[in-house]
């Protein structure tokens, strides 16, 4: 059961917690970040999940929510990931709130796609992906996914991803990062 | 775009409509399946489809609604089916409407569930599935499914599931199935 106000997903068998001590490096602006944590360690975004056996054939259900809130000009978001087995796909259905999702390939292409009540969004195999909450209230959205997927951070973490999404003069914008491209050789390696 | 209302998707890349006359020896009361027919050709189902490649790794999601109705005292439904590749499972999540999950796999086991907006439910490997409403308005869920599961209805065609959902003294009610059941020896070759 999924409640649709709140993102809380019950039964859950797993419940992870981000907050922005766990995030260092994420946010383009390190000197903003060391300013918000030494405010308070806030909650960015929890993750509601079922946990069937990590089998090839089954799927897992998520529930995530991110929370209202700013690094700097920069919308809170999740840490962004590839999927370990990277030829698996994941179905997004956002049920409460605004957001953004942030899609990039290692061949160097990059997207952003609208999320709001309703909208489905695919995100197809090889694609890493991040969510981002534009709006005032929680950013709630289901994720399916194959349960033999598994979840590689560190290459997000390693040199960020392509376009960020900020909040400027109170227009949602999206700009290219000033950090490396895989697309220009110096990312990943 | 799912719109939680009246279940339409768009854009949808795809769309099948289940009419009565495609449902012959679904509805365990073959007379008064005949008498409905006769009187309209109703509208049973819908279901809106995004439509991936059917590669290993790449998801569908659609759009489910059944329409209330009964015939005779067994409630409209789906047809029912197996995943053709068997070791494929689903998720499905309610956003209108009341209904049950029907699921049997072919050990003779049998659950019936129930659905409700917000509600989440996993069909595992190997599992048949049906979905039936026992609602007064249409009922409505998403399901997400791996694009090469494909689809095997002539199972469930050739011996019926072994759960019926029938309405009567105002109640639901859930019923064996007077049909033969897999695991009796009698129905599956």
């Amino acid at each position: 059961m999924i409640d649709f106000e709140t993102g809380v997903m019950l039964p859950a068998d797993g419940k992870i917690e981000r907050r922005l001590s766990q995030m260092k490096g994420v946010f383009a602006d390190e000197k903003a970040y060391l300013a918000c944590l030494e405010k308070e360690d806030s909650l960015v975004y929890e993750v509601y999940t079922s946990t069937p056996p990590e089998r090839e054939g089954d799927l897992i259900y998520c529930t995530s929510v991110i929370y209202p809130g700013k690094v700097g000009d920069e919308f809170y978001m999740t840490k962004g990931h590839y999927h370990a087995k990277r030829g698996t796909s994941e179905v997004y259905l956002c049920v409460g709130g605004r957001g953004m999702l942030v899609l990039e390939n290692p061949h160097g292409d990059s997207t952003v796609l609208d999320m709001y009540p309703g909208s489905m969004s695919y995100i197809p195999p090889f694609w890493a992906h991040r969510t981002v909450n534009t709006g005032s209230g929680p950013f709630i959205f289901i994720g399916v996914y194959p349960a033999d997927a598994g979840h590689d951070y560190g290459t997000i973490e390693a040199c960020g991803m392509m376009k960020l999404v900020l909040q400027r003069g109170g227009q949602t914008v999206v700009l290219d990062s000033q950090r490396a491209s895989p697309k220009a050789g110096e990312g990943l390696s």
